[in-house]
């Protein structure tokens, strides 16, 4: 590959391939200099440490969740409540895809999200942002009842934390937990619209 | 000791003291015998085996909460709405004080109860029955309207698994945890109380 093709992106791609292949305690930037046929100088004229590209790599992965959910928050012609109900549906599909799909990429990224705290923290602000958002169209609309929009929504998305914390994926693959999921989205929901 | 004296509970009692003085890895039977004064035979004419004995040690530390919160349950006197606050309250408070007064021997029993699946199991669902206890009182007041009360227990007991799942230990000591205790156990009172 020339310098000229070497993106961002095409190292990032390269770095999660590489990451899949080795795990998290072997990958090497070399490695990733290897795949895409360059100097590993030239990886570290993008991304300055190892840590740097592994904290990048990580952020690109909650990326791609965030996004996928920020498209539902910023529809317009959804009503909140049934808005928040797929949002976090989505939310619960998106993780648990993750987890069963790619066990071993998945577990990857468990050990990175132990080592980048600052990713993970702005991650969670990001989607508790978002889940804000919906509350506060919901608020405005009447339909949902809440003082503190954003304490609510943190509670909203600590009382899910089975449905979307890494830690509880050994039980994401359980026959009842889609019930179990309905059953804690649906009392939130009446929460949220009490009078 | 004499063979009359030791009891299971004074058996258990050494057990966790031993457990807490040497860690699971290297806590051993002949350690128990050693602090009881008594020879290890004895201790397995009470406990067959060493992961008996360890499972009715970690029973036995579960039991003690188990046992404030029936305490709880059993009120007559109290209206459920209050009293399901109250025991989800005294809830983070027992294991709170369990993970902060004594770090080493909760880091000790969550090891243990790793080991047993099965204590977990029958301490989940005791505390899942008497959530369902008092949200069925509530429905007979008619103060809660919930379909089904067991599903609705268990939306309850997983809907705060922040403020009692030992995972989550390390948020209990940051300085909002009692204000997110308090936004998700209200959001969830809410919900139960919606008409």
């Amino acid at each position: 590959m020339t310098p000229e093709a070497l993106t961002p992106e095409r190292i990032l791609e390269a770095t999660e391939e590489v990451l899949r292949r080795h795990g998290p305690a072997k990958a090497t930037v070399v490695d990733v200099a290897r795949v895409l046929g360059v100097s590993h100088g030239s990886v570290y004229r993008h991304f300055r440490t190892k840590a740097a590209l592994r904290e990048a790599v990580t952020e690109r992965w909650l990326g791609r969740t965030e996004a996928a959910l920020a498209k539902i928050t910023a529809d317009a012609g959804e009503p909140a409540p049934t808005k928040l109900e797929h949002w976090l549906t989505e939310l619960f599909e998106a993780k648990r895809h993750k987890a069963g799909d790619d066990p071993e990429l998945f577990a990857t990224y468990t050990v990175l999200l132990g080592e980048s705290s600052g990713v993970v923290e702005r991650h969670l602000t990001e989607l508790v942002g978002q889940v804000r958002q919906i509350i506060e169209q919901g608020s405005r609309d009447g339909v949902f009842t809440v003082g503190d929009p954003e304490a609510a929504a943190q509670a909203v998305f600590s009382a899910t934390a089975r449905f979307h914390d890494p830690g509880y994926a050994p039980d994401w693959r359980r026959p009842t937990i889609e019930a179990e999921f309905s059953a804690v989205s649906g009392l939130l929901m009446r929460g949220l619209r009490a009078p």
